[in-house]
């Protein structure tokens, strides 16, 4: 099981500090593409840190709203859609090709990983926008009860996934995550624990009732923005390395 | 010499007509990258019609201002202008990829163009950003009285140059544009003609003053963005195929 | 009854033509405001306009999505969506003033339009910040069924309407548009003026069934962005002359 | 002699902390409008809390460039540049009025105040751009030894001027600001207060080279976008009430 998380989400003046900190705990680097986040510059110095610690990169495209940071939903249609989702992997793959690196994988941000999830015309647009780039890139997605369903729908496109699991968030007997707004949205630094613990050992996630969810993991998603969120990406990556020993 | 034509640089709903009557004209269609004109949509449909008309796309970067359609010259760091750049050929290369189109050049666009051609450290900066792109693009610029200079400054970087002539516009005895407020800045049909047949017969491009200036010319840029010009253009291609056999 | 009609709509070198030709013909200028279309030259400029001719000038706020011309629903928050609809009356207000204009109305945009008709919440947002704005701006929308329900809404707020009907639109017996795809979404011109007529003469719109559809109407919406268009806001200009004498 | 500080600096989740800390402690809160940085939600939470502490607010114009902050100098034209400019007095103005409040000042930013202070077409251009508005509006400039020339020009318009100096900046004895990138650029805090003390005291600014400076100053320029700039700024308001009282 991998470790990824945002990066690259500065833009010009405004700084998202510690990314040189949760680079060398990580092995994939989700780069915003100057959509929703990221500039080209903050691209730039983001896939030059990737490169000096050997992490994955992979292209996070999202909704083209900086003011919104890609988290409002936009009735784009398909062919807006998959343009701009190609743009965005187009934009990260030249630049990393610059710094002698090759993508690895796309994972939408924000909203638009949100529509994916719950939308199969937006699925369906954003995994024949990701097979139709020559590069062979898979589509990072959740990890959920219809895995199945859309590694199904994937397998139409040629298209290979990768699902991912919440480090910091709770979930649903029914897989989905409990809403921000909820009782249990978000782990605390034990509990994350706990949760690479159950992903190491059992293969399974435990929901806030602790129903034992059994899906595919390939990677957990940490978010590193604070000193301590750092904190607990170092103890996730502590804890995983014994696991992998 | 081949010739080249700015193109995709529509803007969402705002539209610029007449891409489908020029493209079957040209050789070269300089590709708007979405920081100045064009949008994924407008550059995806653009590169399709290139493709269908086998004829060559190169990157067409501009400065990230779409209100002034990169018009105006801004105060970008060395950092922030090679960046801007490289994002800018990315996008493009990877978008003609996805069409199985290979970029082949890169020819700035208006403002950047214009600071390329007149300030040392533009250009430098210009001719990094292309020369670290691990494409094999050569860049493409104006041909004046400091061809030899550019070549040179160019082969520090082993960088292939394309010079330019402008089909439309007016000489001066230093070889450079009659400014666009100046009589003899723009040409007419006519007098296009004859810088074309001065060019294929003698290779020389006639000042208003008629001084003749002997630069090498790989590329005439046209412009096509209204029913006269493209009439222009049709004229233009037709006695170039003259003189080809 | 009025005509009102969507203006400054050009976005930097992208020009929507014909102004002049539209601007003597209504009596109220819907002004895009720099966040779908419109930037302050535009606007600036077809103020100027308003004022020559003695035209009405309403704020005409949209999605803050350029490429998308304001015609893709945003999923805004409720505080986004306010500040963003009285940011955009301000900018108009304030360009309006220094050319001794006072702003006369406020009229939503596209998509925003859109989902003020059909959403209870985005329509409370807007009646909010249009209410809460200083000046005593009545807000343009939709005569629909549900006028006195938007009325009684309105009412909440201290917030006078105004409904406009669409001069170029088929309408259902449920008094909604005939969606863009489907047969009698548009009228032309002699229905234009087939539903002008019954307008003036008995206060109905006829449906594309033929029902009577009595709603009031306080202006009426054209658009005029080519040749034709304009022809027929003169000849609907006229006929309306027509009936007021 | 008052305090002012560049505020609502925040753009959508890129937040600029400590405006809480700030808005008591000064005189004149100066308003980003959007265009470098600043949206509508930031501006109106900024402008509720100038109410609250009852601070004057001005409208703060950039050059149209977020993901350079404002910093990067832009080649506009005249008519460009002026609307420009009142398109973002008019949105700050009407947000200020929605909460009661009356703009007092407008004070260019960034690359924008500096092309206003050492080019004279530009300074004319902003000056018509704030005379215009129909607000009798101060221009707030830099105190330069071309304070008379400047209050000429202001004249010619029936432009009033406020002259600030700033807190943290080192001057040379030509009384510009010493670059950045050179020894003495900026204070520390003791030399703030110094500074503070020598302007109410004799009204006097030292250059880094101990030569007196004696330029009419309005305002005082201070910086609040961390810890440590607040307590100067806490230092400096403490030390000025001491010279009022």
């Amino acid at each position: 099981m991998k470790l990824n998380c945002d990066l690259a989400e500065s833009f010009g003046s405004w700084k998202i500090e510690g990314e040189e900190q949760v680079m060398p705990l990580i092995d994939q680097a989700n780069i915003a593409c100057g959509f929703h986040a990221g500039d080209p510059v903050t691209m730039s110095k983001t896939l030059a840190l990737a490169k000096q610690h050997q992490v994955s990169v992979g292209a996070h495209p999202g909704y083209p709203d900086l003011n919104g940071f890609g988290r409002r939903s936009m009735a784009m249609s398909e062919l807006e859609l998959k343009t701009c989702v190609q743009y965005q992997i187009a934009a990260v793959a030249g630049m990393a090709s610059i710094q002698g690196l090759t993508l690895s994988y796309v994972k939408p941000h924000g909203a638009l990983y949100n529509d994916m999830m719950r939308d199969d015309k937006v699925r369906a647009t954003i995994m024949q926008a990701v097979a139709d780039y020559p590069l062979a890139l898979p589509l990072m997605l959740q990890a959920t009860e219809q895995h199945q369903q859309h590694q199904a729908e994937a397998d139409q496109y040629d298209l290979p996934l990768l699902f991912e699991a919440f480090a910091d968030r709770g979930y649903t007997n029914q897989g989905l995550l409990v809403p921000r707004n909820q009782a249990g949205a978000m782990l605390n630094g034990e509990q994350m624990l706990e949760r690479v613990k159950s992903l190491c050992e059992q293969g399974v996630i435990y929901s806030v009732d602790g129903a034992a969810l059994t899906y595919p993991v390939d990677s957990l998603c940490v978010h590193g923005d604070n000193a301590e969120s750092v904190a607990h990406i170092q103890e996730i990556q502590s804890l995983m390395r014994c696991y992998e020993n």
